[in-house]
């Protein structure tokens, strides 16, 4: 085996996005608006996850969707063809969302009329979850044709996140994934996240996190 | 079905790294080394694409790797393990390469002994595709699993490509994917795109992509 040699490059951020998102966690507390962040790779399934997920919350929620995308409005036309309120957030190249921009996503949905809105961030492990959108909750999706050393790779977005949702467990069997391996390295970074292990497509495993969400939504509401 | 509303969010690139990035190809072509730019989502299979076309190559060509993580050294052990001269690029925090960052891992690697090299970038569909890292030839992975819209969703990353190698074509049987959509999305966006269907797996379609990459290189060096 060869002697690998380590680089670093530092980084810069520019994060002064904070006090925004917190300006805008007092209005939906206000406005009683359960805010959730929902981040992956692209095709991970964060679109089909959405729909699932609102339609197993029937009539208990009402809840809208604010649709990241680059370039294209495919997954808000999907979204909305269920006749859920959604709105396009055309990022023109950006490789997440910040406050500002899901402030002004609110801003063009009717709030009165929602209980909830989920944000399906731009598909990416590294930019979305170094921007506090002002979401109260964050999950994110990591599919099991990813792999399970995901968290070794992507250690941010697993440490940010209240859920992470283990999705297209159906190829499970077809797949070299191993859930108790995946579990136990994001448990290491993030002691108390959440994880619910759902096909998105098949329908398995939606009730439990559906029920996740109407709590959370629930107690969130009522505070 | 609901009306969709579109906000724009325009972008900020700061790109002063294209002069650094031409230098580097000026300097490539005197040390006679080929460099390949690999990019894709995170777990569409670069690490393993990696060592099956080294693998491929035989003894016809020398190459090595630079491999840039976020925060592991995961995939670099990986490659070293198989006798291959690796470099790690630990980023970070940041989410695609850039020029001067490939010229600090060039620099780590013994050129003269090598023919060629493979730039591992960061597992991010979005951004590193805007950074020129000073490669000879671009190449992108999209995985059968992450589905056949990801032209629609991430066209940069479709146009700057020289190549698109489909992975996890032992998956095509599972997953609902549309080999003729795909090939039909990402040629309009960019009509020279060579594409590959191949399962670095199992090793099914690696020859004809090996093939390209050892004409190429063999171009390259000679001209």
């Amino acid at each position: 085996m060869n002697e690998i040699r380590l680089i670093e490059v530092k980084q810069d951020i520019h994060a002064d996005n904070e006090a925004l998102a917190n300006e805008l966690r007092q209005r939906l507390r206000k406005e009683q608006t359960f805010l959730l962040n929902l981040m992956s790779s692209p095709g991970a399934g964060k679109t089909t996850t959405i729909l699932s997920t609102i339609s197993a919350l029937g009539d208990d929620l009402r809840v809208g969707v604010i649709e990241a995308d680059i370039d294209s409005m495919v997954d808000a036309e999907k979204v909305a063809a269920q006749g859920i309120s959604t709105i396009q957030l055309r990022t023109g190249g950006f490789c997440h969302l910040d406050a500002s921009m899901v402030k002004r996503g609110l801003e063009g949905l009717d709030l009165d009329n929602l209980d909830a809105v989920i944000i399906e961030n731009v598909g990416n492990l590294v930019c979305p979850a170094e921007f506090d959108t002002g979401a109260i909750k964050n999950a994110m999706i990591l599919s099991v044709p990813e792999g399970d050393d995901k968290p070794l790779k992507y250690p941010l977005m697993f440490s940010v996140c209240d859920v992470l949702l283990v999705n297209k467990i159906d190829y499970l069997e077809f797949a070299d994934f191993d859930l108790a391996a995946l579990r136990q390295r994001a448990l290491r970074l993030n002691p108390t996240l959440q994880i619910f292990e759902i096909s998105a497509k098949t329908g398995a495993g939606i009730e439990a996190w559906a029920d996740w969400f109407r709590r959370e939504a629930g107690a969130f509401l009522s505070s």
